[in-house]
């Protein structure tokens, strides 16, 4: 998507030079950053203090990690390291399905070959396509979302269709278009009259910083919200639909995604507002029924007490707006009942978020 | 309450001096800083800068402002001045009602003598009954809210109770005690095992800089979330209760209050806890039936997209959050329907949220 009027991705190979190039998410919207990650433990940092974060760019970002610890890894103990390193990788954030996913589809290319070289190669396919296929998920997703907006837009006559979101689901969550962005910029592009109410999403504020600047780059109008705002819009019928990204969907329909998100859902449900959830495929949790028992990332509280932005000479700086001595608790994510939601948004279509209709799209994985 | 272990109010009427000392709120935690109001226009900047705020202080902020104002009056055209001092503290903000409660008492106060100086003792005289009514309610809130919070420790086996608020209706949003806090301060005063959810409620962080600040001087543990953590805290039954305060509450028991009110309630009526509402009674309006009547103040996109707290050096400090060219919208108020309130709370006791049950208790607004 565009930076500055030019083309970018948030993750790039550099294959001669065997490094990965990322965009330094902390440092948007103010500074826009090109970070090198050359070692395992950059792309273990990088994940965990998110420079990159976004259920489907942690995946890709863990993948080319795996690949890029291959080159590193001692011949010897090759296996034992790239296992060691595929436990880092999978421990930095918990909750998001995509980042065990990918390091698991990589363990399963290591095991597949004898020779090292093969593997690292295997391993360098396994992240490119895990790549290129997330692209074309979401470019999907923007497509059969468009749809959902298009029909929206003829029922109020062309007339504004305004559009809530939660957190960042934009191409920074991903390589390129994004999961609950990619229909926007798909309808802003044909035309549509699209605006966006982007909540801040605190404590990081993804929202107030990362989907504010997307918006921006792409020249779709947009609003920012504190996260307390969205109800009482959907109240004064100044939401026609809400939006949003995930982080885990289980075969039920359920959905974890940032947390904030159940809220909004309760409200668009109070209000009769439909409220859609785009993911990649990828974001499936096959093997767990129950959502009570997804890990939760419970993160340090010191991102709430702390915050960023630039002071008034432009400096970065951290400021703390509690007490000191505060307590503070920082759950990541919730979980968003399949029953607030009107339907998930996939790369394979537009369907409802029940066990059955999931299985009807997806019947590879019934037995799963 | 206490502050550094010494008792104060939020505001100080020196007779003497005649100017009215208040805590800059806007200085909170970080510095406790006493200012003084002595000219009319002080009250009007300070109620609109929110160095006093909450429903109840700004109130009887402006009672001893128009009395400090009757002492500047010009002789010869002492109503006139004192009816545009009173449109200027209305106007300041348009949704709570205690503040408009106030300044018209004030008004009626002025209309009945035809000595200024009987009218300057008559606005003295009313601006003190407003201020000790209001700690005398508050006192009573406290009682009669504890009982609420007994019932649910017995219930418990004396295990902690968790209670979630939301913004700040403390005593820093009154004279004394506060309503929604005041039932927690006796509780924990009463050896009741209390612990407070504080929400930070953003853009303007009450929460995080003023509930956490009150909490810590009272010593009642507390802990800090952002603003879209307590869904999730309650769906894992880690609330037992909830209690806000109120800025304006309709005949029929719908809640005006910080915006993001209503999607606690929502939340907090998704998973079967209680939802209260304390507030003295001043904060009724009996004029208005339909709440969607209600004018919802709208403040500065700026407190959205700028925050304030303290660098690393200890100087109070405001940062941009967002790319400088954002729009925000910042609604400083939402509705709570009636529907999804479990109990109100005044200093007249505990009631239904409906009109039968609410003129029970005030007979005399029946016609109103």
């Amino acid at each position: 998507m565009r930076v500055n009027e030019k083309d970018y991705r948030t993750i790039c190979l550099d294959k001669k030079n065997k490094y990965v190039s990322i965009i330094d998410q902390t440092q948007l919207p103010h500074k826009f950053v090109i970070e090198k990650l050359e070692h395992p433990n950059d792309f273990v940092r990088a994940i965990k203090d998110m420079h990159v974060r976004g259920a489907g760019l942690i995946g890709v970002t863990a993948a080319y990690g795996m690949y890029i610890a291959s080159l590193k890894a001692p011949e010897e103990n090759f296996d034992v390291y790239m296992k060691s390193i595929a436990q880092e990788l999978k421990s930095t954030r918990p909750t998001a399905v995509n980042l065990a996913w990918a390091v698991d589809q990589q363990l399963e290319e290591i095991e597949k070959y004898n020779f090292i070289d093969s593997a690292r190669n295997a391993l360098l396919e396994r992240a490119n396509k895990i790549c290129e296929e997330e692209v074309n998920s979401c470019k999907k997703i923007g497509i059969n979302g468009l749809e959902l907006i298009t029909n929206l837009s003829e029922k109020k006559c062309k007339k504004e269709v305004n559009i809530l979101t939660h957190c960042n689901a934009g191409w920074l969550a991903f390589v390129d278009y994004g999961s609950a962005l990619s229909p926007i910029y798909l309808a802003n592009k044909s035309g549509i009259d699209v605006h966006v109410w982007v909540d801040m999403t605190s404590p990081w504020n993804q929202g107030a910083k990362l989907t504010a600047w997307e918006l921006q780059q792409e020249k779709v109008p947009y609003t920012i919200i504190s996260d307390n705002t969205g109800g009482h819009l959907m109240q004064k019928r100044l939401v026609d639909m809400v939006i949003v990204g995930a982080d885990r969907v289980t075969k039920k329909g359920d959905v974890v995604n940032k947390i904030g998100t159940y809220l909004k859902a309760l409200s668009a449900k109070d209000n009769n507002i439909p409220f859609y959830v785009a993911f990649p495929s990828s974001t499936f949790d096959w093997k767990i029924e129950n959502s009570n028992y997804i890990q939760i990332e419970k993160r340090s509280g010191e991102e709430v007490k702390y915050t960023q932005g630039i002071d008034e000479k432009g400096k970065i700086t951290r400021v703390l707006l509690t007490p000191k001595e505060s307590n503070a608790l920082n759950y990541a994510f919730d979980i968003t009942p399949a029953r607030l939601i009107t339907k998930l948004i996939t790369e394979k279509g537009v369907f409802n978020a029940n066990k059955k209709d999931i299985l009807k799209i997806y019947p590879e994985h019934k037995n799963d």
